[in-house]
């Protein structure tokens, strides 16, 4: 019997996709689920594609080439522990797990550096495109041992998205936790993304009025400029959606109670960790937690004043300040999320590629986006660029769209709209452009009640003041 | 050879001064070091008070009373697990350990549990008020078993600070880790009011163009109003105080890069956890780390272009204004505290009391404020009150301020002076009145590329449109 050169683990939606995925490449996949109900579920749906079940790990193993190249897809956690522990007695040295779940990082870490002791290999990658992205072609960020990437570079390269200009999206992020990390800080991005274009739609509507179908022209125009992406593309087909039981715009039957799954929160809090500021992502992070209190808001709604918005602007004028407020908020938050790659990849010596980063996420993935060219290019310039608005492009449209943006902050928290995320991207931006911040009073401050010293402007060294 | 009721391990500042605390009480005071040279300095600087060396752990605990009471006050981490380790041994079943550093909850909890399973109590207690504060009378927060903290109440009852209506700054706060959970979340409220401090002093400066004269009067004023408060006293004093070496105003000399030592970062980690929002919190730290960026932001000042500040209003009536930005700010900051110590309560089953924790910030800590019997008396009116917005007396402030606080925001965002925490408290009370906010955008996104699902305004269940 032949063997084959790869095999899935795993046969839930992302399993099973990555699996059809890898076949219509035309490879022939051992496909394996604990449960045999889902193995044959895609047998029967799947007659007539090399796909090789089987029903125990023994026979699972047994039908791959050597080293064997195994891709988990399951549950991200003890699922993930679990199936490597089956795994491993049957594995020999240089065989390779490729853990394709959203799995945090330190994770994949451990299991890389453990499984390294037996002379395992172990790939780590970020899988980003949903399920019709695993089908088609997602963005595909690996990390681990590089021996062990070369060896599975040709069917992940295959079965990649490809930007634009034909580039699979697909690229070696680095040792051990690397991609998972850079898959972690893409979610953490695309949280980010979806608050600020959430704040876009609400200061449209709320300030200026616009109805679903202007807000539907609006985003369809914006995803031809700057903005082009494909966040904004389903934002301008969502606003056209009825709703089929009740014939009303479908946007306006959802729930406003966002939901949030832990990788945009891993972000923030790994940003916390390595003092990376990332305030405009922590922000959109909140902003969900604080959308899930619905009855609170309720409650709070009848008791808590706030101002009358009336717009008396000229609302073409403002639709496109806001716009450009969108744009460099949208900058300055891949300034910030980059900012902690680089803060990443000096802690966990990772020599991550920023610039191969954005071109990876040009296709196949939540935060594609024309843009991301742009970033690329940067980096391309200046590979060692502390901040992406200290390159020229960013830094010329941040000094084109600030006053937009400002204009579009000042408007919305007169009207009592809530913009937490452009606010913040204000406040960093001048932040990050002040010479001198009000941080010597927190110091005098900390020097005073606790002796934590601090450092002078004139000199070296740590000073204590006798304050009182 | 007569026996002490208490001994403390662990002889750096906090220890000795705890120790002393102890003793002026009339407590003679078991007191070890793992160095003898610490206990050394201290008996040749103490000769005539009641302290009594061990230069063994075997000799120190063989000083104590049964049931011993042992206050740790080591560095936390390592330093409490080997000394725990050391202790375990000797001790016997219904000894009590104190642990009274700064140790993160999730320690605590572990280290009690394990302990209990020996018989030994465990107690962590937060221990609020520095050097000074230690000496003289902190704000102590301590959690554990409640019988084993009944037999060291007597004591931390004596040495704890003192209301002003003479209350005693102690209470216990729940089982395992509740205590060094609540001094966590103080301290993330302490980065919160002081970064709030520093911008109301940036945009008094850079925006109304005050002098250190003028802001040392204004903070004079302000503290006799509802904003007195220790932080406000000593930012008064410190406008006033000069540099030795230069004869400068010494605010002006201190480099503006703050340092963060981790509390604020584990209480907005937690809140993350948690999934309780804490964004104002979360922006003063990173503005912490945004602050410690000086290299990037001299460099940045000089491409990133923003406005020119100019001033033309009525600065009395701005002072004011700021004023008013503060103190609603701050109280939407703890209005995050406290729903986050409600969130906490609610998943590690703690059963917190708001209203005592408010009580016991009166004195002898770093917040300490008039206004924290506000917050008493809230919970004193409403046990089960789910935002300290919701309380008349807040919502009423909030109704009066609230068109300051946009005041001040509009004008520091005008001005290019950045104000993230500002910016956050009108976020926060904009997005937690708002009866709907754009998270019907987000859901619908998510189901668009990911079939998240959704939930309906109109029914209840989980809801899947065909979007393409």
């Amino acid at each position: 019997m032949s063997k084959q050169a790869i095999g899935v683990v795993g046969l839930a939606v992302m399993g099973r996709n990555l699996a059809l995925n890898i076949e219509s490449r035309g490879h022939a996949v051992s496909v394996y689920n604990r449960s045999r109900e889902k193995t044959d579920d895609l047998m029967a749906e799947h007659p007539d594609k090399k796909l090789v079940p089987s029903y125990t790990l023994e026979e699972f193993v047994g039908s791959l080439e050597k080293p064997r190249r195994i891709l988990l897809m399951v549950k991200a956690g003890q699922g993930t522990d679990a199936t490597i522990d089956s795994l491993r007695p049957l594995l020999e040295k240089g065989d390779i797990l490729i853990d394709g779940g959203n799995t945090h990082f330190t994770d994949t870490i451990r299991r890389n550096t453990d499984l390294a002791k037996s002379g395992l290999h172990f790939i780590g990658t970020g899988v980003s495109g949903g399920e019709e992205g695993a089908l088609k072609g997602p963005s595909i960020m690996p990390g681990g041992q590089k021996e062990a990437y070369d060896l599975v570079a040709p069917i992940l390269t295959e079965i990649a998205a490809k930007a634009p200009d034909g580039e699979p999206c697909v690229a070696y992020m680095g040792p051990d936790g690397a991609g998972h990390y850079v898959k972690m800080v893409h979610n953490g991005i695309e949280y980010g993304d979806m608050q600020l274009i959430a704040e876009s739609y609400d200061v449209l509507k709320r300030v200026a009025g616009l109805s679903n179908e202007e807000l539907g022209k609006v985003y369809v125009e914006w995803n031809k400029g700057e903005l082009d992406s494909y966040l904004i593309e389903i934002t301008s087909k969502i606003f056209s959606k009825k709703d089929e039981e009740t014939g009303k715009d479908l946007v306006d039957v959802i729930l406003d109670r966002a939901a949030q799954k832990g990788t945009g929160k891993w972000t923030s809090q790994n940003a916390l960790d390595l003092g990376a500021p990332l305030p405009l992502i922590t922000e959109a992070v909140f902003a969900r937690v604080l959308s899930s209190l619905k009855d609170q808001r309720v409650e709070a709604s009848k008791q808590l004043k706030g101002p009358s918005p009336k717009f008396d602007g000229d609302r073409n004028a403002f639709v496109e300040s806001v716009r450009r407020a969108l744009f460099l908020s949208k900058i300055v938050s891949y300034a910030q999320g980059f900012a902690q790659l680089r803060a990443a990849s000096e802690e966990y010596k990772w020599d991550l590629q920023y610039g191969q980063i954005a071109k990876i996420f040009r296709a196949g993935c939540i935060i594609r986006a024309g843009f991301l060219q742009k970033i690329t290019d940067a980096y391309k310039t200046n590979a060692d660029l502390h901040n992406l608005l200290l390159d020229p492009y960013f830094s010329d449209i941040a000094a084109k769209y600030q006053d937009a943006l400002r204009e579009v902050v000042v408007a919305a928290v007169k009207a009592g709209v809530p913009v937490p995320a452009f606010s913040s991207a204000v406040a960093y931006y001048d932040s990050y452009r002040s010479e001198t911040l009000p941080a010597n009073l927190v110091q005098a401050q900390r020097d005073f009640f606790g002796a934590h010293t601090f450092e002078r402007v004139d000199k070296k060294g740590s000073f204590h003041a006798d304050w009182a």
